[in-house]
């Protein structure tokens, strides 16, 4: 099964960024303990903070990956483009968050890409990505 | 480890209302799966369509249970006085719904409750529920 | 022909409240009215003030009446819960107001159920009701 | 008893636009069948898809009819100006409507005539004006 | 001096219509009022309770008049086509009202047509009129 | 002189929930300190967390009380029902709140109970009751 | 017959201030051409850039004064207390303004105190304040 | 290939309104024009500044037209009526405009009548009408 | 004990200004009442119609008063000034209205000065001084 | 001629992606078909899903290039930075939108670079590319 | 160079109000640092409480000073008549502001005075006055 | 001292780019005058169209350099991504423009990014950069 995990803006500084808000861990080793927990899934990664690129990437892998785990960053609130891709590929997408986007200031209560995803997990820091993934293996197991 | 169901108006017609939106199986069945998954775990379950039970109920457990999963329903959209209860109790709850509220009607994005919850799930159907197990699993195995 | 008669919050002070706005006769009298009026129709009648319970009776009656004519009062205008509760039972439901609610305070103009209402009648005192028995009948006459 | 019917634009093409959405039935033979349910009222009728000659035949028969029923069409949701009409005459006037305008495009859902209506009936196709006949002579009744 | 007076829609029902709002005098005996009191005017007169009708006369009158005085009622706050007729024509409009829009209900306080106008004068009951004919002279005295 | 104090959802939980915003102190004491400050005043007191168990309450005392202390908690911002009440009864009523309302979150800064309600007192912890108390006995005072 | 006129702030910059705007004559020149054009009136004047100072002057003269003539300037739009004043006192006011409000910025649209007054005149250079004067005349002519 | 074109408010004083805004040729030259480079189409044509003479024109030619090129004028922004007439008709109609719409006044911004049109034009001066007939011609020419 | 009343704008018509709405008694004599009734308190008194000398009068009795009183009017609604003049001094302060402003028009809903207030008491008529008063006695007997 | 295509984010899937919306040829094709169409237009193409690209793109051709067609999909409704790179430079842009913007989603409604763009056509499915080309064209042949 | 400062409401408490806001230096002795900083510039001081006293000393200087440097306190937010005094006088007006005004709460977010003012300095705390000055010292250089 | 400037999108068009609007001098020229005026601050330069470039800058240099000059042009209004790359990063960061952005068009009011700054400069053209190296110079003193 493949899984890719690609992460938007300011998330490579994970574990250096607000630690009270988003935890001391950077990302590749949670990539590493997500990779021994789940060794039957093959885990592509992607990071870049640029939209565009993000959009490339899900063009790329989004005829091909079985499921997408998206956390989109600040992009979530304001890019109509990246809702355009996911609605564009087949693969379907999670949206993940570290921090509970709908309780904290208001422009980050608006997702605009929720309504083209397969669901969204927010607010149990890196913890969503693993819940995440467990719920692309439960879909796999129901079908 | 104790963990607490709640579900809020209309969840006791599952399977039967619009199953093309909400699965076409009841909650009880699903209880029984939930508890063959997770044996360790000792699973309280409390439905009510009115309002003012469930803050009971919130009151009633939530100085003792380890984890309260609440699916608040329709309220979820219009009930301060729930988001009250959740602030003013001690167990952690964590927020799920089946399908993804952000990607439906616009009176639907709006979460009330969330701000006082620790996180969370939308979209996966029923899983949405075994996530939230998960979640507080694992938040037991980090302390 | 069973049509069953739900009413809201404070429609239980009938003819006591605001005689001047909402007219002097106590609603069961008026039902006695319309059972004489409709010999061959089989009423039905609750009354609560508790959101929940309305859902409760909803669910009850929902799938085994004809037709249900529903007073929601200020529910009406809040409530998702009442709302999700008509979209999930079979019987249809006709929306009832003894005020024209549409031209009053800017609170009152908004209806969250009528979506999943077949219809509104407001404005015509407790004539409305009436005039939802008939459009029953009518509906029937023409399957 | 007079009551004159108006309807406003686009009613002329009753039968021919968007039948799953209005009925297959032109009005002229649902105006015989209203003739013929209720011999012992005087039926008028006016159409025009022209905002200010619905004013005109407002001011025409607002001062002599018993009961004018009136369906704005798309004039509903944006002429002040009819509304003021309606304030202007004496013969009270009941607003129908074949769909039920609350529960469906945003801009449907206010009426600004609403507010000098005597009462609002929407949802129920061509029965609505029927429903308003009845309304009427309740009110006759009651006097 | 020719100056033209428009009455928009339900004007022709003064006098008549809400008589504690709008006075009690029809309009005619108050034209020949303005008449008497400035025999050195022309006076134009035209009424139409239709938009399209008004913007007819805008054009008719509006390359040959000295002034227009316009009171277009319930189009005031909703009609862009006439407020683009004002722009187009040469002859300066002085917008009138009867009552004080700008301290009644909320859609009554904006006017879409101030903005190509030459001024306001609203609240004074029919002597608006008056004053828009004195401010015509005025402003020519001043030329 | 009988006044009602009716206290709503969540202030069970008095002296527990959040102390430092809502004081340590639960509710029980504080009524035995009112009976003995007011010897002449006849207290009745009711809780519950049903937003139409208040409603109940309200019909029950509603005509025959001297004055009515409602502290609606979470559903003063979201319940046209209540406030409903309010206008159906005959004894006047006072909202009092702990903290300061119109200086918190703004979904907390509207009331919809407050036009329907004699005054409004807010912000002075549980003296807010003491000082209803005051303001009815000094309107009886005035009579 | 005493008629007062009140000009608020930046009104004595008159001739001085973007004159292709506001004109190029100061005040007291056109004072001066009021009191030749009405010698039965007796013309107050009072200017102060000080909002209370506004209320102080409509305090003193509003119970005495026939008629009063305002320009409140930019505090039209923002000042409460003034309107509260107006309503306070029992001399009649009318609101006047050099330049069109209806058709400037959106923040000068609206007017605060014009549901308190008499009526409105704007858009007519200094010619508004003898407009002005023609309507009290006329008001007194009509007693 | 019958294709109907219509022009609503103001279109008429083409060539005199505004020059700099909306040029200086009539239509009638340009309807030539049109007739020269396109001989195989049969072009008719209407204008009206009456919303309701609108819509009957759409209604009469509605169902044999090929197409229809609309440029509502101020209709555009207001009429919910002539957007159901579009709706209720056949032909498709292309929505056009002379000046880019999107970039000018906030209330011009909103198009009522583009949910129904097949495709809009504007910006583009007089050219936008044949860029519609250029639409017409590809498109008959795709089936 | 030292308690200062501030009055705003319009505060000095009090028994002449609209007495149905806010009573027949000069503030006067209401003052002589309370310094009866408290005889331990020592109460100051300022009233202005102007913003700036509320604020030049909160700056020179903010850092010595024991409680402060004040009914800022109109200003309430619109000053940030004042309530920035309460956030910088130390005496707390507790916002009094004689009608209850939470239920009146809809400008009249918001306080910009209560966030930086002990509380708020409105709609008690004089008496809502008075309760002030009491609040700041508990406040001083609970230290 | 030089005319220069610019397609953004997403459009590289045009032919795979929701082929019902935007149909199912790829650009590339309709490219060739449009070199074909026009010989004597010198077509230059660029496509990126970047917001960045696109301008530095626009900044490298708009000062040489006769005319630019951008479809600036999702940027369309977000972009300030797009809309200020199109008022920099010198080439005339216009915007092309396969589907019917104006009659979509609401924030597909509003388009941030439609201000600075020489007019916008869309809904004509590819054709809204051609009619572009049209529009150049005319516009060289008027000057 | 004539270089004068403006200090609005509350300024004067500087060094005593909210240090942590707004630091612990009274203005006073900054305005000597300032002045032994630039000995070539002549400072003039103005502090006022009253919005219309500001308005007063702008009137008073701006037509001869060299620059103007307004902080306008809590006014910024409210005053048009500030602004429209800003507009009224020729020196031109830098608005200074201790805090970043654009990153603290909603109300204080927008400045009505800024459209009129040469520009903004914001979130310095008292170094901002001091790059005003610099930046009016840099203006004259490059004239 | 090591100060970093960052540059937004269309600040390369500098000297070209509406040159009434934005000054004639291209960048390079300007910091050339920076460097001479400062010898012992040691400046980076950074430009890009692309957002997520210039949060990758962020990145590079957040950590190490001692103050960060942004303009982010039209990312201003629109990035949360930006936004949150400065919260996420040590150096602080000074927000200029050249324009006075809060005195433009509306959607140019609203900055995303000023939360997160120290301070805001803008309307000074080119001088704002040299004010925000003023500010870090004085704040290093101050320290």
């Amino acid at each position: 099964m493949n899984i890719n995990i690609i992460n938007g803006p300011n998330l490579n500084l994970l574990g250096k960024r607000e630690p009270e808000q988003y935890g001391d861990k950077p990302f590749g080793s949670y990539l590493d303990f997500l990779r021994m927990t789940y060794p039957l899934v093959n885990f592509g990664y992607f990071h870049s903070n640029v939209e565009g690129e993000i959009i490339n990437e899900l063009h790329r892998i989004g005829f091909t990956a079985d499921g997408i785990i998206l956390n989109a960053g600040g992009y979530t609130h304001t890019s109509v483009a990246i809702s355009d891709a996911i609605a564009a590929i087949e693969t379907p997408v999670i949206e993940v968050h570290i921090t509970n986007i709908l309780g904290r200031e208001d422009y980050r209560k608006t997702s605009l890409i929720a309504s083209n995803c397969r669901g969204t997990i927010s607010g149990f820091g890196l913890d969503s990505y693993r819940l995440a993934v467990e719920a692309f293996i439960m879909e796999k197991k129901n079908k």
